[in-house]
């Protein structure tokens, strides 16, 4: 059979996860919205959300194109004056076109997932209302419409615009006319992120500070302001921003990967190579549809049926069941996908083991990496472990000590990760490089096999990326349905639902955190050698594939690499003090103005003004990402453009070590400082008689609960986290894939420059 | 005539330094202690400060020994069973025996400054009654006993010990077999500044939180168990350990220019490359002494004939001229270092400029940055710069908010001090690289001339050292003068005085801390090319020389290099929450079983046990510092021996850039909330009537001091800031250079291991 066809898995399959998506918006909103109260509270999110993302992406839209222009130019002119045929003035519109075409589809994928995702919060507080197990259904259906539409968008416009470029009749030359495809990807990503990260934060510090500290009605409370900017903040930050950077991810991978597949194809003359990420992404989304369908109200045991079973252990268990079987289809995927397109043509191994199942094994690694990240982030911030209780302890002796711990919580939490990232690589490139390319062409300073190795291991790893993606997104679907419920007056046993379910979407959020930075993490490898590949295919010198940290240019851009990400996190973080000063100001202005809001008898209140607060935080996000968006895209233009290509390598493996490292600091020690606030509101937090922490069944100790100083203390603690884990942390993955993509755009550049 | 003799430049310089700073001791000690209630104070702190560095020093004699007879045994061995001559098994007690003398030169220099510097403060307190210009001298020459004593005996030492091993009859070998006189440094200033950094936290910690807030006594209060421990911590932190680190840095920085100077020496057979280091120290000892000399009462305008002045303001600039007067010398002394030692034998330039001349150059840009780490550390430290002002602003909104913009703040400032580095490290380069080397058995992939002339510049940047020194130890000084004079019932006008002092010492503290990170991060280039070299003695093979990002097991030690400064920091800040946790238990065991401390009638008050809080924070301190220290060393140790020498420079390499990035946050983000607490103290913070901040010189503002919720805000953000500026922060200096030095004695390990 000719290799070419299995083209058509990623088209099939890709088409019909849009199909399963579909099918599944369309389970969602048959259901019904709940009493009058609820769809009136579920409008105004609705509305608000949608008022924010039409705005955002009109922005992104005005940059994005002005970015397309720029780069085509560039790249154009640079073809036109280029003595060298390397450089062809194609190149420009190719680069510009398949920009705009990722970011399109960047743009499409976080609009009707969003859309979709404000309209399953009501229709998952109503089904409270009836079950936990369809409350579970709907809103995790809601949540996966996002999941399969960024995972199937993602992997038919990589196929798409490959098969635009003549992938099938030149591959080998088709995979670096897209790398246009993923920075458009990460040119999204980083701005949907960053203005998400921002308004999320803004309005929640706005609706806390001025409503609950200030004017002293409780949280989602409807005479606040903000509280409905504080609610549509949950869906852009973790829904829109999530969704924007795991779709950077799984493209920036894909068309990384079949950079890499291209010198393996020269040398076997097997496309495979090319296919294969494509693929064994389509299998993926088949193995995530199956994990995902397994999830029944069936399934679940109802919690008055379950003796003294929490519901949001209920929940969770069904969630992890999913997962395994995603996890475990996965691996019959990656092993399938290998033996069908990798299958031995000009390879050796060195043993009687056949290719496919060296690849197989690495493919395996990757996945059993996302299997140890989600039980680490676990132990670092559910608080149930060490690291949490830590904290808790720290708050009964003030603000400072749970600064101090948490911060050292968040230094420590870096070690396992990078250590389990570490092992990863080495073995997945030890399986890989077990496999042996026959052909003297390739530059003999790289092991083609170890290489393509890591590569498998990055592609098994995100597998389940559409599950993970509606894990992720059912987080501020139960987060807002809690709101929902709470201010559409709900029953004590339906809060009860919707609280445990609410407490599940923190644990699957902090999830998706390490999963999206675990991925990026293994994926930098795969990026950076993709990188180096293009270098060799403009410049024909081995000499390229060595970075050298002891050459001047590469050690100071190594060294500006790190420096950018801690940069770059100081502008995130201080961007939302920006908005949220906008957004108090705001608050405090609609009390002062208009008594009425708080009228003592609920007859004469009337509603705040919500779309004036949802407004100005939009406003502040959009203006605020700004300046570190333009940070972190021309910092490696300017490093690659003086110090040279070899240079901006050192700037992206650095940059991506720091960024892993720091990203892990500010999510893990965000999470632990939010779990330390709850496990202290949750009534854990008991102390004996000389005042020290026991455990938190201990019913010999008393309880300090909400109101004490030690939950004052764990409010400071959070409120430091909430910028560190939803703004700054999750912009920086995507700026670490944007660091690969937009050097592999513009090294054409950086070669004209440097010759 | 014979450039052999050069080597008496620096035993002679060295020798009378060490008779300046014994000069400078007799003039301290000749002046008189004050009165019978300061003597008595100053007793109880010289008592504990001598236990506290006895203790600590037994402590890290045993660990020496164990540590010198391991590697000494490891060593030889190696050199019995390696086939290669290249090792033989007089290695083993070659670098044992250096490591000593390293150790022992550190010690006696920190035992003795810290001597001086003790006795120094009652006398500082004394010349205070009688004049600021007083007051200034006997401080500051106090603190230079222990700058130049530093600065000597490491000059001294690494001399020594490179005639010993036969320096002038084959200077080609001599340099490798003293690098283990720098391990000894690093070995010792690592335990040194973390015990000391750890000791200094959780005596200040145990006493304000128990003493200030708990029991209501103010600061410096006799009735305070701890107060004589935290008097001690501020000697043991910043005169200790700070001597500590910088004669580590010293020692490695000579060791390491001299073996570069190896190559050159090979190539030229000028012998010149191989001393100059040792002169150009020797040159900088005097550049400092005059320096320090031009400080003289009668060059202090007194506060009372000086309008309107601050007496700070006046001390400070006395202590700018002395360090332009150094800073100016020392770029004479590299001139002429460079003329009579680099003049053009084998030699060749790009120009008709002589050699000396770019290398003169070179060393000027290196003087040149540490003035810019000067001002770069002032603007994010001192309370009239924006940071500052931004700090404070953010204590009006909480805790929160102050700890959420000191970080941003920390983050942010390391982007200046990279951009310096990154310019002198390319500029000195680019100087040096102007000369060419005349011989073709230098491996080509090398550039020595760029290469040596970084090295010119970090001893360029050196030059200052004891001069920085002496104004770092005046730190500590002068705040126990302030101590001792509040102790000791000084009058209203005295106290002006050393309050002003310990205001100086404040920022000059800082200063240090910038100019270890600065000159550390500067000096990492040269020591890793100096490893490089080391690895090529013995491996003869040009592909040392790269240490490639692309290849797996560098990239994953570079990855690790990171994730242990990461780690590091998180160990460091942990160890002074559980030494301070002892302290604060013993000072309320105090209180409770002897209440004739706080009795109502001072004439019924009976001392609190102050020997015994030094006791428990010694203990506390000993025990927390061994997890970090060896958490430091044998990380180092174990990528190297697993992954290999080349994977060992990438740890080297990306360890440093992180330790680089991650100090600098620590020291000056703490820095930057300490001194937004003292803006706030100093009645600074004006607010008006909508409540936001306006300048500190806006007389319509009403002030917000001590007491108000802002103070609070404040202080929660200068707890914070402890631990990461004077412990966590300063060890980091340490760790960057043991890392350097660790692989420098530990590379004939790492070659046998992966030949």
């Amino acid at each position: 059979m000719n290799t070419n066809y299995f083209v058509l898995v990623p088209i099939v399959i890709g088409l019909l996860a849009v199909a399963f998506a579909a099918y599944l918006a369309r389970y969602v909103l048959s259901k019904d919205t709940g009493t009058p109260a609820m769809q009136k509270v579920a409008d105004a999110i609705f509305k608000g959300a949608m008022a924010f993302l039409n705005r955002q992406y009109r922005t992104i839209a005005i940059l994005a194109i002005f970015a397309a222009i720029i780069i085509g130019l560039l790249l154009a002119l640079l073809g036109l004056t280029t003595k060298s045929n390397a450089i062809d003035w194609n190149l420009g519109w190719h680069t510009s076109l398949a920009f705009l075409i990722g970011a399109l589809c960047s743009g499409i994928s976080g609009y009707i997932g969003m859309y979709v995702a404000v309209r399953s919060n009501s229709r998952t507080a109503s089904a409270a209302t009836r079950s936990l197990g369809e409350a579970l259904m709907v809103s995790l259906r809601g949540g996966a419409v996002s999941g399969f539409l960024v995972v199937s968008l993602s992997l038919l416009g990589v196929t798409g615009v490959f098969l635009l470029y003549g992938g099938l009749t030149n591959p080998a030359i088709a995979p670096e006319l897209i790398v246009g495809f993923g920075f458009g990807a990460s040119f999204v990503a980083l701005f949907a992120q960053l203005g998400g990260g921002i308004y999320t934060k803004a309005a929640d510090v706005g609706a806390d500070l001025v409503g609950k500290v200030e004017a002293g009605i409780p949280e989602d409370d409807p005479r606040n302001p903000a509280v409905i900017a504080d609610l549509v903040g949950d869906n852009v930050g973790d829904c829109a921003g999530r969704g924007a950077d795991l779709f950077e991810s799984t493209a920036a991978e894909n068309i990384g990967a079949m950079i890499l597949g291209v010198a393996l194809y020269l040398a076997t003359k097997n496309v495979g190579w090319i296919l294969f990420p494509l693929v064994v992404r389509a299998f993926g989304l088949i193995a995530s549809s199956v994990g995902l369908l397994w999830i029944r109200p069936s399934r679940v045991i109802e919690p008055d049926k379950a003796a003294g079973k929490d519901p949001g252990e209920i929940a969770m268990q069904q969630l992890n069941i999913g997962y395994f079987i995603t996890c475990g289809l996965s691996i019959i995927g990656v092993f399938l996908g290998s033996y069908l397109l990798l299958n031995g043509v000009g390879v050796s191994t060195s043993s009687s083991v056949p290719a496919w199942v060296w690849f197989g094994l690495a493919g395996t690694t990757g996945i059993l990496l996302s299997i140890a990240f989600v039980y680490i982030t676990q132990y670092y911030t559910a608080g149930t472990f060490r690291p949490v209780r830590e904290i808790a302890a720290a708050t009964l002796t003030g603000p400072a000590t749970t600064i101090i711990t948490g911060i050292a919580v968040g230094f420590e939490c870096v070690a396992l990760p990078v250590l389990a990232i570490s092992v990863a690589l080495g073995l997945s490139f030890f399986l890989g490089s077990q496999v042996t390319i026959l052909n003297p062409n390739i530059p003999h300073v790289i092991n083609p096999g170890g290489i393509f190795g890591t590569a498998v291991a990055t592609m098994g790893m995100l597998m389940s990326c559409a599950y993970i993606l509606a894990m992720d997104t059912f987080g501020p679907i139960t987060d807002n349905a809690g709101g929902i419920t709470e201010m559409g007056g709900g029953a004590e046993a339906v809060r009860d639902i919707t609280d445990a379910l609410d407490g599940v979407g923190n644990t699957t959020k902090a999830l998706t955190k390490g999963y999206g930075i675990g991925s990026a993490a293994l994926a930098a490898f795969l990026l950076f050698s993709a990188y180096l590949d293009v270098l060799y295919t403009y410049k024909h010198n081995a000499a390229v594939y060595t970075v050298d940290l002891a050459n001047i240019p590469v050690f100071i851009a190594a060294l500006l690499g790190i420096t950018l990400i801690i940069f770059f996190s100081s502008l995130a973080i201080r961007a939302v003090g920006a908005a949220a000063k906008r957004m108090i100001e705001e608050v405090r202005r609609q009390f002062r103005a208009n008594p009425k809001i708080m009228a003592e008898d609920p007859a004469d209140r009337v509603d705040p003004d919500y779309a004036r607060c949802v407004d100005i935080s939009t406003r502040g996000a959009l203006r605020a990402m700004i300046l570190p968006g333009l940070v972190a895209v021309l910092t490696p233009v300017a490093v690659g453009c003086i110090l040279g290509p070899q240079a901006e390598a050192g700037l992206l493996m650095v940059g991506t070590m720091g960024g892993i490292v720091i990203a892990t600091f500010l999510n893990n020690g965000g999470g632990a400082w939010d779990n330390a606030k709850k496990y202290i509101e949750a009534g854990y937090l008991r102390v004996n008689a000389e005042g020290e922490m026991v455990d938190r069944l201990d019913t010999s100790g008393t309880v300090l609960g909400k109101g004490t100083e030690a939950h004052k203390a764990g409010v400071v603690g959070d409120t430091v986290g909430d910028p560190f884990k939803d703004t700054a942390g999750p912009s920086l993955h995507v700026v670490i894939k944007l660091l690969s993509t937009i050097t592999l755009v513009l090294a054409p550049l950086f070669i004209a420059l440097h010759p």
